[in-house]
């Protein structure tokens, strides 16, 4: 009865079913205290008091007709207008109201650019460990998706492939950084490259590559590390981003697309996008939430908590004498499986309670991936339980 | 540098947006109370109470890590058990929170049941005039629309031309009652009239026919009219629904899609249905809102507002000689254009400061559309300048 194309999505489905369902099987058995799930990118910090201060002010002050009435497709032009002066403040951008589409989260986002860019078998490049729900969003638009092979010493992209696998029909890359699944953050040097390559490309086919910064985890990094700012070093720089992470808001889908004037077509592209809001069914970002960016717009969960997770986490791997590359950013550990099926790895770890995701969810196999968005007892409880799984490895 | 597919909307757009840049451009001249502007769908009557009420006590009670955390692709069990015993108490139904999936809005919703159920080149009937919209939707997913022209008389579904249209391709059937852009009500003798059609045709080609129920408008009905519910007609039907328009919530972007135990492949539909939510990018219907409705869910807007302006206008046009079809629901009247020539009607209009949508833009050239979603004060006003244009063409 479903879509020739849906079918491969529902056969999949089972999949993901059965990890959540074996989740809530060990819960029944053990207690949620004993279980530890750290499979889900679920945030696990409170949105910041902010959030709540502002719903509150708004539905007192706000006309409930304009609180929760339509606006342009785009969003409402103030806070459009506010965002962008707070990217501007930071990043030194020249952002306008104009610049920005307020969308449903970043998947929506992405789905508004693929489907205001992308015409049918035109290249989506992508760099694995990806996020594989972009292969669903690209095949929405009949685009093809083109993946780089993962460079697993720096988990950096792979610029000598992606240069080579950039062909006449590439229409946009996709990079995400802070990076899930493994935490990395892309360096300016790296960033730098890969804007030089996308010049000579765009240049030797003649063509208009999008580079599309898909950043939802921007606002978590540690270490002091800088994110480089895309849109400062390749002009036809695309920014998705989400609130999702940074405000802990990921079920109320509140997020933006940045088009700047640089980019090539800007003009038409935002045009564009903004219809494609409407037609893909999105239509505008949920009001009420629109307002309360505005309020929030410099508000931030608490890092702290993450980066007290990251450490207490990564660490303890460490000491069982698993390997994996210091995340910098997001909330992911993406740790080398000891045997090469790493879903026999994820399987084992069962029998401890500890619930992982097989790195192949991620186009990686080999390795697992780990969201640290759980509390910190979740963590310190965990560690005799690696314990015994390093130790049934041989490690 | 935008998608082949999107280029027509962008050139449409621009007359869309000419139109509300007239609005803007008389309001600026004359003052927003001279101008009378039928032309948007958005509701005039506030939200009511409870929705502030709900607001505040979720935010005050609920842990936020929930309240704005992700949930099930579907949505909150709880909210959607709260809807269908809502739906079985007020129709009889034997709906569970299984049969419904939330979703952003009844525009995402549509796109959704499309998502999973057609194939490129399969075929949607659609009877005019109706929501062109529909057609973008269609068209995302390589769909072809298929118009039923109009019976100006009742402005029911013409059911002749109905019956000789559909083919081994039909897919799918949208009805919208109380539609958009009549204001009519399709008859229980017309839901059983079609079913019988249905029915008859899924027999003879042995395929599966989907009728999509789009009702936004369902709560706003007068004269004591029963708008009768869907699925207890045809076993097939598939209902989105919105609080746009009950709840006055159209920048929340939230509604519901209800896939009943009867539907064909119901079970392979569900799951398909709400993986659907999540690859076209919403994910999840907002978290916040769900939580809302069902707080809610019995409450309407004051629909006597509505009826108040609509017995106003639609008394007032007729003294004037136009004619029109007493609407039974929604908020709009679709007005008989004194010319063949609707555009020039329209144009003639802005003369007055009375702005109206052509019924080309609904497939139904000869008619207008006027949205009676607004303050009862510019209905009164708008009289004399109808009066005007009326003797303008010698009514």
């Amino acid at each position: 009865m479903i879509a020739e194309k849906m079918k491969p999505y529902v056969k999949n489905n089972s999949a993901i079913r059965m990890m959540f369902e074996e989740g809530n099987r060990l819960r029944a058995i053990y207690g949620a205290d004993k279980v530890y799930d750290f499979s889900l990118g679920n945030p696990s910090v409170p949105a910041p008091e902010c959030v709540k201060e502002a719903i509150i002010d708004l539905v007192n002050e706000v006309e409930p007709t304009v609180l929760h009435g339509y606006m342009s497709n785009a969003g409402f032009e103030d806070v459009r207008q506010t965002i962008a002066e707070s990217l501007n403040r930071r990043f030194g951008t020249k952002f306008a109201a104009k610049n920005l589409i307020m969308t449903v989260g970043a998947a929506s986002g992405l789905n508004v650019i693929f489907k205001t860019i992308l015409n049918p078998e035109e290249e989506v490049i992508v760099f694995a460990p990806y996020f594989l729900e972009y292969g669903a969003y690209v095949r929405n638009f009949d685009g093809k998706l083109v993946e780089i092979s993962p460079d697993t010493t720096t988990f950096q992209p792979n610029l000598e492939e992606f240069e080579q696998k950039i062909t006449a029909k590439t229409r946009a890359v996709i990079v995400n950084t802070p990076h899930n699944p493994t935490g990395v953050v892309y360096s300016e040097e790296t960033i730098k490259k890969l804007a030089v390559i996308l010049e000579k490309k765009q240049q030797e086919f003649g063509s208009v590559i999008y580079l599309i910064s898909d950043e939802p985890y921007r606002e978590l990094a540690y270490d002091g590390v800088e994110v480089p700012y895309l849109t400062k070093y390749y002009d036809n720089t695309i920014v998705g981003y989400s609130y999702s992470k940074s405000l802990s808001l990921p079920g109320e889908r509140i997020g933006y697309l940045v088009i700047p004037d640089e980019a090539d077509g800007s003009e038409e592209l935002i045009t564009a996008a903004a219809i494609a809001n409407r037609t893909i069914g999105c239509v505008n970002a949920p009001s009420l939430m629109q307002k309360v960016i505005a309020k929030c717009v410099d508000a931030e969960v608490d890092v702290a908590a993450y980066d007290k997770n990251r450490l207490a986490l990564y660490n303890g791997l460490k000491e069982c004498g698993f390997e994996c590359i210091k995340p910098q950013g997001a909330f992911y550990l993406f740790v080398k499986s000891p045997v090469a099926d790493e879903k026999a790895f994820c399987e084992a770890g069962k029998k401890y309670n500890i619930l992982m995701v097989p790195g192949s969810s991620f186009a990686c196999p080999g390795y697992v991936r780990l969201a640290y968005c759980v509390s910190y007892d979740t963590i310190i409880n965990s560690l005799p339980e690696f314990k015994k799984l390093a130790e049934e490895f041989g490690l």
